[in-house]
């Protein structure tokens, strides 16, 4: 399939190579998530200023021991860069999978056409006025919902910075976002899983909107060969461009546009001018990125080690 | 010193344990820091969609290992989620130095004193219009700079959702919050390392400030130690709160009011009742902060091992 | 041209009547900023907590006057609600622009092509690496740029709630955000009508992207056309439908598959059918947007006047 | 009482003069909250793109009237910046709310106690392990809700740019935020309300800590004479500070310590000096902030004109 950079055809990429990327992604956010969970998963019982002034410290290890959190030291509150920590790792799911969703919806485009929403006939009725439309309204709903879950890190943050041995202004803002950000990362993360089980995506659109650019694609290629054949690079940018700009005029395959070109041909000559344009050759090392995901301790879906870096 | 909740004396403390559990923080701080620069580090040479079409694997190896860098499969450009880390690293030590700087801002206020930031006299003037005046400018402008950090985080996640193999909406936003929070989290370190390295503290106004509730810091003590003597909890609650109040009104010590109280003296006896007011036992366990630190793989200030976990 | 709706083609508008709601828009920009001007545009000279302890308010007054400013009842400072409406004007204004910025850059995307930024040929080289490439990398560093407005409109309003008569951490804060946002909502405005008055519009694009979708942007047309036949609205809605997908399946015209069938031609006869195809009765009313703004005082760019409500 | 810059005493300054200042910055917010309104009062029922193209426009007429709004030009939906208006007014509100809160708090404090928050005996508790307790626990709430407030804020902002004639994005943000700012923004105030008609101010409190000073709040009125008296400004300053100096560490008067300083009494005589003592004088202009309330059409709590400008 096309590869698109600033919304505008570049060169020939995979769609798999796309969704192995997201993979490494996702791994990424697993672990800030398992951060966080072990940044909260903490608890106090010190008394008013954690002095342990009126309590025995043996009590805070036996209730923390049975809920399963670590006892650390605090004042009255545990501090609140951890919460913190755990709206960020929300609102970091929220932006990746928002990148996922808004993916999604530029293919689904009437002009790209190239994946869409799975969409259950009958069941599913698409736009109320317009019986022809089908809306990535799934997918739309995630990429807002990513916007709340930054809202309410920026709150988290705010909440850092309590008075002396704690305030309680954390409180309030804490029954709004804890745990409407945990639910959002949830329901971003369940839904946009269900989009991805049932989305389409059609091979057939993929060529076809590779090719609607009459080959425009491999001017890279072409670019290269040229200053390979001993060119300056000014020299072989503008005969490229030149070729391009006739191309589009025209609607003509570029590799014909070229080679009526005769100053293209007599630098290149016909065999290497159309081994620029071989598809196969341009996606040739896209494998890298799957063999990155292999070299992922438990492959992509594996737990995630105690000691595993940040990277995947 | 005083402990306080809500603004409000609530029972003794330390200043040590303010500074160890700070110390604690400033670790977690490092740690988050650490895996942000993790995050970062990493390179690609892998051209205009990520696929190596035109440049050997070979080359981003050898390009990235020169720079110090991990390379990792990309579009057109590295994942943003790897950046909006770093920028919630910085925003997270911007609340943190914000938590610390505004407790200094408290300590310094003229009805507190407990502590205030280095004075420079000759070199410094304080406030020009009013020469008593010595103001906590540094603190203040610290917790001014850290929510210039949280609004850059929110910039940064916002960069995450970028078009297909790239658009460049992120470089316009990265050319200002990224250098801008780099350099306001380091020099928030930097000018905080500063004021404590200079700042006064004066252990007889927090000694004066404790004894300035006339002993109702010990109103806790006083509670529990009623429940014990076979009181209810809320009979005991009202018997210390009827005596709090009288303690306010008269501004006689509340350990006078309280022997005073026949209930209480017949409930407790005088001895019971004077232990209550014991200083050495009510921070007797403050130690466990430190024993915190000192727990920590190369003490508070060691070098992180990479398999350290997110916690002190 | 297509209207679209969910990135999908829904029902046909004009291209001149998006830019009559951007004018209306603009116009409503135009307005906070006025605002928002005239809300800092104050001054105070009262001394150190606002009572003009020490010196005589005539001397408010006459500097003030001479500054251009009005002079307002203060702390030693004035208060902040009044600088963070101008920078939430300034966000404002970056997010209008992001959003006509964003449907440049969708319009300029090679499927669609219906419009793009100039391009000044020779001038300016388009990617280095790829010579056919025209990115709207304009609209794409505004789309960033409107990121920042919003972050920094986050710290101006934490600045609001100062200390007493008042501290200084909003002055840091101040120092970076209020000249960073004054400047990029000024570059923002001057850049886009940069774009604005550069732009090149391809008729011919929109009227055959318009017909790409086979004509079914008039199936509501169709649909209404069947129920005010006597149809029910369920029974008209899966007839369209129907004839709906067998259009995108078979690639053909809309209204002849329409008039292939039996049950559409027998409710509505030919001559109803075609005209539901009418592109002109489609858009007749866009007028009304027009005269939404000729309707404003001055016309769209005339100067606001000062009771004039907010709706343009 | 003593007004305070950067948490340390300042000048004089009166209780009454702070809530005039308050009751200014309210009119302003009831501005912001009108204005918003007037923005997103507004209906459309143009159709699928906003062209009316099977809709009479009478129709959107007659149904905006029956409901009391105003039918504006649109795409598919109303341009979201009139949202995120109503959105930063909520904001703005929290902003005001909690800077008078964040007041209210500090002169709670154990320290100072010039105010508090009503206490219902017998009704409410106040700390359940500390009886002698009494938190401001109401003001520390809504400075908590301020921050959710400016969160949802910023998701808002965000909403502005859909795709062309609308994508439905917006949508799951504004479920959460719309409902939840407008429902907090009105909380706030109906609860600080209910603090200020319960509040207790302690006027003995504000007299003894404007006098813990010592009568350094005057020193500026001494700088002032000296300066008067002919001495350099660098040389008033340091003499003044100088003995404010020995005033805090004395905790002696401040007119006495000037009154021993031979130098001070030359250059003012007994009776300046003295005269530099005067609360009265300090105090003589607040009266200016209350002229100001009064000069508001219609008095601080009259309804707003349609064309009043922002400023009280």
């Amino acid at each position: 399939m096309v590869g698109r950079t600033h919304g505008i055809h570049a060169e020939p990429t995979t769609f798999g190579n796309k969704l192995a990327l997201w993979a490494l992604q996702v791994r990424r956010e697993r672990h800030r998530i398992q951060r966080a969970r072990r940044a909260v998963a903490v608890g106090k019982l010190s008394g008013a200023v954690g002095t342990y002034s009126n309590i025995n410290p043996r009590v805070e290890e036996i209730v923390c021991d049975r809920l399963g959190l670590r006892p650390v030291p605090a004042t009255q509150v545990l501090a609140r860069d951890r919460h913190a920590e755990f709206l960020y790792a929300c609102a970091s799911v929220g932006a990746t999978v928002e990148s996922f969703a808004l993916e999604i919806r530029h293919l689904q485009r009437t002009e790209v056409r190239e994946a869409e929403e799975g969409f259950r006939e009958g069941a599913q009725k698409g736009s109320s006025a317009m019986p022809h439309k089908r809306n990535p309204v799934k997918s739309e709903q995630l990429c807002g919902l990513a916007r709340v879950l930054r809202g309410n890190l920026q709150a988290g943050l705010e909440n850092v910075a309590l008075w002396h041995e704690r305030d309680i202004s954390h409180s309030s803002v804490e029954r709004v976002v804890l745990a409407d950000s945990a639910m959002l990362a949830y329901y971003l993360l369940v839904k946009f899983a269900g989009i991805m089980g049932t989305m389409r995506a059609d091979p057939d659109r993929m060529l076809a909107n590779l090719e609607a650019s009459h080959g425009l694609v491999f001017s890279q290629s072409v670019l290269l060969a040229l200053v390979e054949s001993g060119l300056s690079r000014d020299d072989a940018y503008r005969m490229v461009q030149r070729n391009a700009m006739a191309t589009w005029e025209s609607e003509r395959p570029f590799a014909e546009v070229l080679a009526d070109d005769a100053e293209v041909v007599a630098a290149l000559g016909a065999d290497r001018l159309e081994a620029c344009f071989d598809l196969r050759r341009a996606v040739a090392n896209v494998s890298r990125t799957f063999d990155a995901l292999d070299a992922l301790p438990g492959g992509p879906g594996g737990p995630l080690a105690d000691d595993e870096g940040t990277e995947g």
